[in-house]
């Protein structure tokens, strides 16, 4: 499957804590940094995710923001 | 000013698509790879984006999607 | 690829609209009905999208509100 | 209320789970297929939501992705 | 409709701003200040939006940030 | 650090509702109202948020939807 959406970052699975219908995923960006994903505990069971388990950060442009210093 | 966004990576300015409303920039990340945003046009210039500049993309952790492959 | 977005649904593309950064793909669902979306012009290009191709709309589930009448 | 939201599914509700702060509703829709929303718990409180009833599925153009086979 | 986003803020339309698929609208809130939102070109002329006239300002929590000075 | 999202409400945090993932803070407009967020609880941590304190309510514009009566 192949998404409009422009932004996929790879990573690896850092961290997971799973609420009762939310999940916080923290992904380690293979180039440096991290990013914090907050989906549902049923999406973590469906891509089967577990840490150190190679996955993208995906996101839809109108999604990010811009910041200055 | 400190966001509740927890997703802020450093990247410099790539370039930027101008339309009537809205804007496309593009990011290269100090990581590596780029990221895109759709932000409006007036965000642009109130922020004095051009290329080189010195940004962050910045994400809310409930935009962000996990993909596997 | 397989995304955490839960809401995968099926259909065709009927009109696309090109503005100079945006676009709107209008995408008539198997189901019946339609679903409008607005993704960058790129996004449009990179999928190779035209009226009649086959295509999924893609929709995190955070993204999604409940009405009643 | 007329909304400019341009996505208005309709459907019945299939199943609610609910966390301490939000809540996942699953909407049967009446063409077929299911669409999966994150709203807050009070949200589900509010409208009074229970299984079986008539809802509608409502989405922003923005936030609509495009995916191809 | 009755809709689960928490957020509807009254207001007056203060300016609109048309491009070619997308439309910002600039709403005077009866609270003071201003939000802006960016909504599809049709959509604005679907609800028969013109300066001066009453309107909501509506946000799905999700979307919501918070700052800290 | 200057954002480019254009809505930045200023007002008081009334009430947090703390979940395992996720928190829900209602924040007291200064121009009268109420805005509800949702963000992460490690967020409310970071930015140290209690009741009373004087916050901002951010929102990207392409977020904000626009509702008549």
């Amino acid at each position: 499957m192949k998404l409009s959406a422009r932004n996929q970052l790879p990573g690896k699975v850092k961290h997971i804590d799973t609420g009762m219908v939310t999940a916080e995923v923290v992904i380690a960006l293979d180039g440096g940094g991290e990013i914090t994903s907050v989906i549902t505990k049923k999406a973590v069971e469906n891509l089967g995710l577990t840490v150190g388990k190679k996955v993208y950060a995906v996101v839809k442009s109108t999604e990010v923001m811009v910041a200055v210093d």
